[in-house]
């Protein structure tokens, strides 16, 4: 018995379950780890003041001395923006597309991270270990370079789709039909899906019908373009190069990552444009309107990125005139419309046109709907299903269409961050738990926020703080001065005149009848003046600021 | 020709356009003004902490004298949210139908606000002023007894919508197609009309569908059917009872406004059922799962409603079991679709099915798209157009429609709040300003937040503050205590103890620093503090907390 345990396959994510975003996956078989994918996750709006999330690595760091390599399915954030983080204490040999591999490196620059060695892989390339061999079959996605990865164990084969797309008529980044096919006949163990579209029915739109709205909108507009777009969309923004160069236009990039995306995407050619089709931001207004093409960030309403501050009259190049037109070759992310409909707004407002998705086909989805799932279950045929990249009901919804094509529902396992599928050949069973909350980075601090700094960080934003400060003599038992009484994120309490000159005395009254109990512990004091000042507060201005009283000794 | 322009008419919006929310208009002749609708805004999240938001009153009250009456289009918050605030100062009779009045009433009563007169409206309903006559026409919305208004000046007819749709086959509130074609042979000098869905192609779905689609669940679900909408849907709420009744289950009402809402559609004979159809949430489980309607609030995901608590397991009353099927009539609004996920997701994982908008035709938006807007410009026929009720590129869609369908380019009026359309048989013009910027209500305080104020909060929230206190002695220019370091959503200093001396020593050399130099202007220390403490912490922590001196002295 212990044997069959001990030659059994743990499969568990640390990130990338219930949620989107950290994707980071875990293949273990005996003293062999293989990572697929290390990605961070943007905070929502109820995580305060809070830049990314990561997935808990504590239990990398511990079994580091195993990991053969990390092996990245592409370059989207989600699945390399923790790479950094996790580097700092696991080095580990990373495997990816060239596309990946640039862009990490970039990222570990900025990071100032040294001695990672990095692999290029193809759809032939084999990485064979003691007992694991990784393989890896090329995929459609919102970005070039995008893998789907097999790891063969003893027990059998392990596939991760990565993010997926079946675009049968893509604009460069073909789906390797043949191979996934070829692979579903040697038989799989188990397959990890990309779960996103779960709910959507159909066939995502492809990236043919994407080209063809930008063919038409260069055909059709005689002033200025401005695309925005995600930088990583590589394909689609070669697109819009290709119809600069047909129509006669200059190219002008505008936005960090563009920049730095437009350059790697050159390097590697996958970005191809006679040299003199790009010029510098500066030099916009040596051409006419229907003589240039600007592409930048901001498709998400950024506020700080480059289309924003082109709406907001902020950018120091570029002003909006009339007869321009923007496009948002994008679609909202939850939680982004709101700020994309108010770019969208004030460039009406300056004067520009504006096309967006909702009425263009100008925008597709790099993660296939339904059919597409269906697709990749019936050609990878799994015994087992362990649906990945999605919330909660995204997973669910995958495991139910496994189910319709031929999965037995015993076999299928929607489960949390950190649960481990373990498969042997006595079966398949959720056996255990590795540590996987959430891992916040505020500023440069990994992990020293917590909740209660959150929760002062929404009381806060929500109705301010009264500080009380006072100094006393602890001998004599008295004020040495007034309190002092400052707020923040409050009323302007300076100009409620009467009600300061009542709270002022309020707080004076309730430090004098403790102080003259004889009572000198400093909490009771705060404790007794939180209780006094509270009900005062709410009743004369309807609000629950946080009270916080500072006692000074002399 | 200063007797022509005594003889027009000024119509102008305090809230409602570049916006959706705190709709509220103005139409003006000589002495007579009459307003239409008065409502509030609920705030997005860079409002930290603000209720809700209002109009500017300001005008109001300075003619108070001059306004006739408010005429109500109907009953949703958008239009009758902001009459409690107007109340206090203006005092005007009230006219509108029967559901906007017991609505009002109902709301007024929390206020503790009385002396207001109320008038029934109905589509024959006239009201006659000295110069001005008002009538009304039935439309179709969301919500029970809307109307469009007509408002007869010796200039001509100005006509307000409301907000509405063409639905030709609705679950009851029909619009008066007939009226509507008559008040276009009529003529109409100017129109206002709803804008919301001005960039949606075709035709909304009819609310027919929906009923279909509830019939269908009602009539293949074998457990308990919990069924969140928005309360003031009281047709679609008459349709669930309807089946429910049909299928012999007993409907529970949680939730304080769909209480209210169906206690006061019962009065009005909206809703009608046997009486032992209702029964008390706390009777749920006496009945088997098939026997049982919830109709609750909460469909928005709003944290505190009914069925936020339910997925949250801290509803007292009602806990999801295994066989339950949730129903969500209702689409995200933007700004609500994360938590809305964010329940559905719990939902799920309590066991329950989840119907929502994506996955079957159980909702339709109440106000009427493309075609609708249309066919409502082309049988009333305007001369000016003025869209109201949208975000700025959904009224300049909507003007887009209305030059489609004859309106002269020139005639249409794509306007800020504030700002005064003027009409006279000299033509239109805009012609001057009212105020009318936005007044921000917190707790019982109205219009006492600022802009300095919410930029404290949006600090507060993503920084957090460090307070030092700090008591002198100014005659003998030194120290009384040692300085006081607090902090509130910052991180933990305590537990950063290195951290923390550095930071202390650093305020004495800087407090010192300054003493020694003879300086003793409070500001001048605290400005200096400020400048030494803030690098430091940017270095050590990479935060930019707001930094807080207090200075006390004896």
């Amino acid at each position: 018995m212990s044997q069959f345990k001990q030659s059994s396959v743990r499969i568990f994510a640390l990130g990338g379950l219930g949620e989107i975003g950290k994707n980071t996956y875990v293949v273990e078989y005996e003293d062999e780890i293989v990572l697929i994918d290390c990605g961070i996750k943007f905070p929502d709006n109820e995580l305060f003041g809070i830049d990314y999330v990561l997935s808990d690595y504590t239990y990398l760091k511990q079994n580091k001395e195993k990991i053969k390599g990390i092996f990245i399915t592409h370059g989207h954030e989600d699945h390399i923006g923790g790479l950094p983080f996790l580097f700092r204490d696991v080095k580990v040999p990373v495997f990816g597309g060239d596309l990946s591999i640039e862009l990490i490196k970039s990222k570990i620059e900025e990071h100032r991270i040294r001695g990672i060695s990095f692999t290029s892989i193809d759809s032939d390339t084999i990485v064979e270990f003691e007992k694991i061999k990784v393989r890896f079959f090329r995929t459609t996605h919102s970005i070039a370079d995008s893998f789907g990865v097999v790891i063969t164990t003893p027990e059998g084969n392990i596939v991760h789709t990565g993010d997926f797309k079946f675009d049968l008529t893509p604009n460069g980044g073909e789906i390797d039909l043949h191979k996934i096919a070829e692979i579903g006949r040697e038989g799989v163990l188990c397959l990890l899906s990309d779960s996103t579209n779960s709910e959507s029915p159909g066939f995502s739109m492809s990236e043919r019908k994407v080209g063809e709205s930008i063919e038409e909108i260069f055909h059709a507009v005689q002033g200025r373009i401005i695309f925005a777009s995600f930088a990583s969309n590589i394909y689609r923004i070669q697109q819009v190069i290709k119809s600069s160069v047909k129509y006669k236009r200059k190219v002008a990039i505008v936005g960090r990552s563009m920049e730095k995306t437009i350059e790697i995407g050159r390097k590697l050619g996958y970005i191809v444009a006679p040299d003199d089709t790009f010029i510098s931001v500066y030099d916009i207004n040596k051409f006419p309107g229907g003589k240039i093409t600007i592409i930048c960030t901001g498709s998400q309403g950024e506020p700080m990125a480059a289309l924003s501050r082109i709406a907001n009259r902020s950018h120091r190049q570029i002003q909006i005139i009339s007869g321009d037109t923007i496009v948002f070759s994008s679609s909202p992310i939850p939680g982004n419309t709101i700020s994309v409909n108010r770019v969208i707004d004030r460039l009406h407002r300056a004067g520009a046109d504006v096309i967006h998705h909702k009425i263009s086909d100008i925008h597709t989805s790099g993660h296939g709907k339904q059919e597409e799932q269906k697709l990749m279950i019936r050609l990878l045929n799994p015994k087992y299903f362990f649906p990945i990249h999605g919330e909660y009901r995204m997973l669910q919804a995958h495991s139910k269409l496994a189910i319709q094509c031929g999965v037995h529902s015993k076999d299928c396992f929607v489960l949390d961050n950190g649960d481990i599928l373990e498969i042997s050949s006595q079966g398949a069973k959720k056996a255990g738990y590795i540590p996987a909350s959430p891992v916040y980075v505020d500023g440069s601090g990994i992990g020293d926020i917590g909740t209660v700094v959150l929760r002062d960080r929404r009381m806060l934003s929500e109705e301010g703080i009264v500080i009380i400060s006072m100094t006393i003599n602890r001998k004599e038992k008295k004020l040495v001065s007034p309190p002092a009484i400052v707020t923040r994120g409050f009323i302007y309490i300076r100009e409620s005149g009467d009600l300061l000159q009542e709270l002022e005395q309020l707080i004076e009254d309730s430090l004098l009848s403790q102080l003259s109990t004889g009572a000198i512990k400093w909490n009771d004091i705060k404790r007794k003046m939180i209780d006094d000042v509270k009900p005062f507060l709410i009743d004369k201005t309807g609000r629950r600021p946080m009270i916080l009283p500072i006692i000074m000794e002399t």
